[in-house]
């Protein structure tokens, strides 16, 4: 498999990036090759730093970096020969198989939209998360980041991608899509939570339980959690700052462990015709291998193709 | 001083808010009267199920209940006689000093602005809770419930808001205020909050350190940190969710257990024109009793005369 990360993405690139697929390479098989997408000098210095050879890595040289306060969709038009514009563009040409980066999520998602597009019908990709329960097994939360607005005819569509993640991905053969909300009742919630509520109840394709409280995500009553990508971001950021205050001070076991951003490392989005990851700004080494062998196992998953087959039934 | 005490709501009412009352009464002054508005008969059947006399308490029986399924507004208008509106008329005509309710916050908003209003200049108030920072100390997070929407300039109204409230009740001299946001660039975020931003970056009357990711909640670089009620209610009991799924696994230490729901009991409406006190929907006998004493302190405070005064300012 043709393997590609940005190196130039993420608060610690290209240092983390490098180190992080360097790591990585120990842990494929020789048939697996990682494809690096960035400043060929600074990658060389970084592989060169971490004891590895270029050797070991196809590089694909790029003069551009799109950085945290480039408009999205702009700079995506704009900076051609950056680092995720040329990734994106080797992903249309199946020239990689995956393509991941700890950089813009708003960039990944302009970039996925004008080069592989969206799957047919889906308004927006969305970002998922697997949150572990309390009792074992995880929950699908959508959208953890890509799209703070979304509609709610686009909530109600995540619930959906979500649904057929959670079938494909956690193998659950009818899973229990909920909505977050302020409140279990239906009118609760803001206007938008509201007139989700209304189309999420109609929908057919998924099992709709009703709006659920944050209490519920660790829990085993529902398999799906839906919200926009602002709401999303913030319930797992701050779960990951809870988890870390109270990782400081010594109260930590094997289940809040598992709510360190570094054992995820990078998320697949919803509904891409391709196989897109993204990782946490802040990623380190770390997280970065684990970003790159997670895009191994989504590919070799066939979870873009299962969901495709999955949307158009 | 008279302190009103809506019996009728609350998930747990009349037992909890009659228990609660019972304990409460303990612990205030002799001049202290609770004044409870709800149902007689069953008032009276839970004071004596709590071993207590009618003649400790003053009733002021009510006909009507306004449940979670109502809207607002129109229940408010509506049923006249209920627990609710019959509290805000007393808090309206001083015959209490602050008026409590565990009942549905929105029925509270509204009951706030159609009796007592809401000071000069303020489009609408807003929930304020006090976070433990880990370092010792609080943040206060604003709104968390009565605004589930809110506009750009709520947002930047609630700055100021939760601002003079940390003034008044943290002695914090100069309150540092952040937007909580997915990232710290001012581009980042929802259409809401790059708004917001723009607002409060030019809003001279409070000092705006910019966007806070929820980590900061915890930390000591702001004091107040803002968002609508629906993000703000969600991330509170997204902390309550996990201080419990934490607590269950025995991680718990004395800074964990204060982000237990009992220990805030209620919370202040800021901006109101009198002490308008929102309890948590869940509110059991503990924090029915803590919200009445908290009613009292923050009556005596004279939290409602200096916010008004440093709002004139």
């Amino acid at each position: 498999m043709r393997i590609g990360l940005d190196v130039m993405g993420g608060d610690f690139a290209p240092q983390a990036t490098v180190a992080g697929a360097v790591l990585a390479l120990k842990e494929l098989s020789p048939d697996d090759k990682i494809v690096l997408f960035g400043d060929e000098k600074q990658i060389k210095e970084q592989l060169y730093a971490n004891n590895s050879s270029a050797d070991d890595f196809e590089i694909v040289h790029t003069t551009e970096v799109i950085d945290m306060h480039d408009k999205p969709v702009k700079a995506f038009a704009a900076k051609k020969d950056s680092s995720i514009s040329v990734g994106f563009e080797y992903l249309k040409e199946k020239k990689i198989d995956s393509f991941s980066s700890a950089g813009s999520t708003g960039v990944m998602l302009a970039g996925t939209i004008f080069s592989v597009g969206v799957m047919e019908g889906i308004l927006r990709p969305c970002l998922a998360a697997l949150i572990p329960k309390e009792q074992g097994g995880l929950t699908v939360l959508v959208d953890v980041g890509v799209n703070p607005d979304a509609k709610p005819e686009v909530l109600c569509q995540f619930g959906l991608l979500g649904s057929n993640y959670a079938k494909c991905a956690l193998k659950i053969n009818t899973p229990k899509v909920g909505l977050l909300n302020i409140g279990e009742e239906a009118e609760k919630g803001n206007a938008q939570s509201q007139a989700a509520h209304t189309l999420m109840k109609d929908e057919k394709a998924c099992c709709f339980v009703g709006n659920v409280e944050p209490i519920e995500i660790f829990k085993s009553n529902v398999d799906v959690v839906v919200c926009d990508g602002f709401v999303g971001n913030l319930i797992m950021k701050n779960i990951e700052a809870l988890a870390r205050v109270f990782g400081k001070r010594g109260l930590v076991d094997d289940y809040v462990s598992r709510f360190n951003y570094e054992i995820y490392g990078g998320l697949p989005l919803l509904g891409a015709n391709g196989v897109v990851i993204i990782g946490h700004g802040i990623s380190n080494h770390k997280a970065i291998k684990t970003m790159i062998l997670q895009s191994k196992n989504i590919y070799n998953s066939h979870i873009t193709e299962k969901l495709r087959e999955l949307l158009n039934n």
